[in-house]
């Protein structure tokens, strides 16, 4: 193999056969293909695009680049499930003991929050005590005992998605729709669940910008997923506007508790018993009816909030907390924001709030920042909602008092409104089985 | 400027700025943007072009990148002549002392040969003693006496393209017609001429392949030339099949001086008069038809020998082997290759002959190699000719021995036969002025 040759054939528009693929992969990850020469092979695929085939080939060729975890480990259960990040996304917490309460083995590795999107491990974190790194023996242990683990991801997962992945962030090679599905897929093939239920989210606080383009890259992942033999299902979920009223760490566990014990916002709940109920109607092998149902009895009988508790304290957090979430530290400063006139709340853009929400410290502007557990906001008001001028609409949370006029100015600026109520925005674009 | 922003840019087929184009010039002429970035940036203009103003703007941030020869050092008749890279191609040894006996000023810079073409530096090293690295006071006192000197390119002309090239050389990004041209002109322009005359060679021979993208080329080069305020022209000339009968260093310097003296293969003869006209007539400011007049004159007269041994005697080199070509030292080994049937030859692939001679020591495989100045091949029938079985088409020179068989089966393979008179071949498809 020359990669000389695959830049010219991909240039050309002709597929690589999953030998070149292979190759290509295996020489990169072992530092043998100069990044120069592979960033080039990356902007051929930008414009040429890959057949399914290739893009099954490549997503198999990362996923065998470094540690794997066996299909057989985790058993037919086994499920996983994945968000391409959103703002106020705290499904995990909910629909993880959700389905582990049902019967599924929810074995998960997760990522930290990057940029303004959260990640789940960060949110684990407000419980003191909490270890999000496990040996695989202790990783193995929990998840027969109890049905449920998540944990960070291993430093030696797909480490060619790594490397590719850091190489197409500094060459403006990040959005080509194969390359996402593959990234996302190989690590999600890599970590051995029999089934995989995805979560696109769609809009101005997402990757994807359109229901088309989500809808394009959920298919695609569903197709990869099917393609390496696991059950895979996907939904295609709004991230115009934040899901839920929380975005920082402690908020948001504090609220996807409330979902727990039966309370919390209708569209968290909403958007949580739709995943629950694909992953158990995957892992379990149930009609979706069937599924829908269970995953509602689960939630509103309060198993899944004992899972959650059991969980928690299995990893060493300290349900205390769980308990009674009024424990967890505050934040040292807080201001409110108030509507500036009577009307209705029109839009409110979940990509500016999530960057808020960071610039107070909940969330990391590079990879190795430290997080603010305590910092936040909470959406008092969300798009739809009546407001009277002056009421509060927002209230920020950070441990430093200088950040709260800043961001103020940012969710300002996020939030627009309007004499008429407007119309309901879809939550679920679209779900494919 | 940050240069993901304008791989960005270029990706989504917007025009960067001449400020962009020449701040990303600068800075990856001096190391400060990596490889990897510039492929990706190359990949995306492969795929979405450049506007003229984009190329013009590159062609000059590349000029400005090295040394450069002010328009003002050799005056308004200044011209220079160049060739994208022919098999046989020894029309500058012909066509510079016609336009310099005609009151021309031939400054030129050449390259040396790499790959199946042969370079005018290596022709010019087959006289005893010749020069062809001048010190930049010789040079112009050189040009200024005779009106004629061609040395080999400065080491710091152009750098910023030295290092594009290498680098799209190993990224399959070579063959975008805004780089080639950029390229090419870059170094034109830094050389200094008032006028360019350009030989855009097409065919299996040549860089372009067919005669719609070697006008594409061409076309492109002339407004480049134009648009930095040179005098330019170009032709489009045949190299399906070799020019002349002589491939390889000696053989072709015997040919030139053979068409120096008013005989020599007709085809050689008439693009060295077409290029000879466009130079006459751009930097002495003719019409056509006196340019050509003036050029044929010049040339059946014999100035333009007796201008060419003063030029190679200038330069240092024995005059004597001008004045007797037999003097050149001989191949120690030859073979005769001969027709297998009745009837005309068809076609003679220029690129295979190319890569026969460099088989046999014409040529250089790698940039520093050594050339064997006596090896080459003359082709004694060329297509259209007929032939009669066993009769020599072909006679193969060079010091080793063992590469001859090697060489006559490429050869062979090069040369396919038919019983009819087939059509004759263009040999100027078109002239750009």
């Amino acid at each position: 193999m020359r990669v000389y040759d695959l830049i010219e054939k991909k240039k050309h528009g002709k597929a690589l056969e999953q030998q070149e693929i292979n190759e290509l992969i295996q020489a990169y990850t072992a530092g043998k293909i100069p990044d120069y020469q592979m960033s080039a092979f990356l902007m051929a695929v930008y414009f040429r695009g890959m057949t399914d085939k290739e893009t099954f080939d490549l997503t198999g060729a990362m996923e065998c680049s470094g540690d794997r975890i066996s299909p057989d480990t985790f058993g037919p259960r086994s499920v996983d499930k994945h968000s391409t990040g959103g703002v106020g996304d705290k499904t995990t917490l909910i629909v993880a003991p959700i389905v582990a309460a049902a019967g599924g083995i929810v074995a998960k590795m997760s990522g930290r929050g990057l940029g303004h999107t959260g990640g789940t491990v960060d949110k684990l974190e407000s419980f003191p005590g909490f270890r999000t790194s496990l040996s695989p023996d202790d990783f193995a242990n929990q998840v027969q005992k109890h049905g449920i683990a998540v944990i960070g991801q291993s430093a030696d997962l797909a480490p060619a998605d790594k490397k590719l992945y850091a190489l197409r962030d500094v060459t403006a090679t990040v959005d080509s729709i194969p390359l996402i599905a593959s990234s996302i897929m190989c690590k999600k093939l890599a970590a051995g669940t029999r089934s995989i239920v995805l979560d696109v989210k769609c809009g101005a606080g997402a990757f994807m910008q359109t229901p088309e383009a989500a809808r394009e890259l959920a298919q695609l992942m569903v197709r990869i997923g099917q393609a390496h033999h696991r059950h895979t299902a996907a939904i295609i979920s709004n991230m115009d506007i934040p899901l839920g009223h929380a975005v920082g760490n402690i908020l948001e566990v504090k609220e996807a508790i409330e979902v727990l014990r039966g309370k919390g916002p209708q569209d968290l709940r909403e958007v949580c018993l739709q995943l629950a109920t694909l992953m158990i109607a995957l892992s379990l092998q149930k009609e979706q009816d069937e599924a829908a149902t269970l995953a509602r009895d689960i939630l509103d009988s309060g198993h899944a909030y004992e899972k959650f508790c059991q969980w928690i304290a299995a990893q060493g957090g300290d349900v205390s907390f769980a308990r009674d979430p009024e424990k967890f530290p505050k934040a040292a400063h807080s201001a409110a924001l108030c509507a500036p006139c009577d009307g209705y709340m029109l839009s409110c853009n979940a990509g500016a709030i999530g960057n808020a929400a960071t610039l107070l410290g909940a969330g990391r502007a590079t990879k190795d920042a430290a997080i603010d557990h305590t910092a936040g906001i909470v959406l008092l008001k969300k798009p739809g909602d009546a407001v009277v001028k002056g009421e509060t609409v927002a209230q920020l949370y950070t441990s430093q008092e200088e950040l709260l006029s800043p961001a103020a100015i940012r969710i300002e600026e996020a939030l627009t409104y309007t004499a008429e109520r407007p119309l309901t925005q879809k939550l679920i674009y679209d779900i494919l089985i």
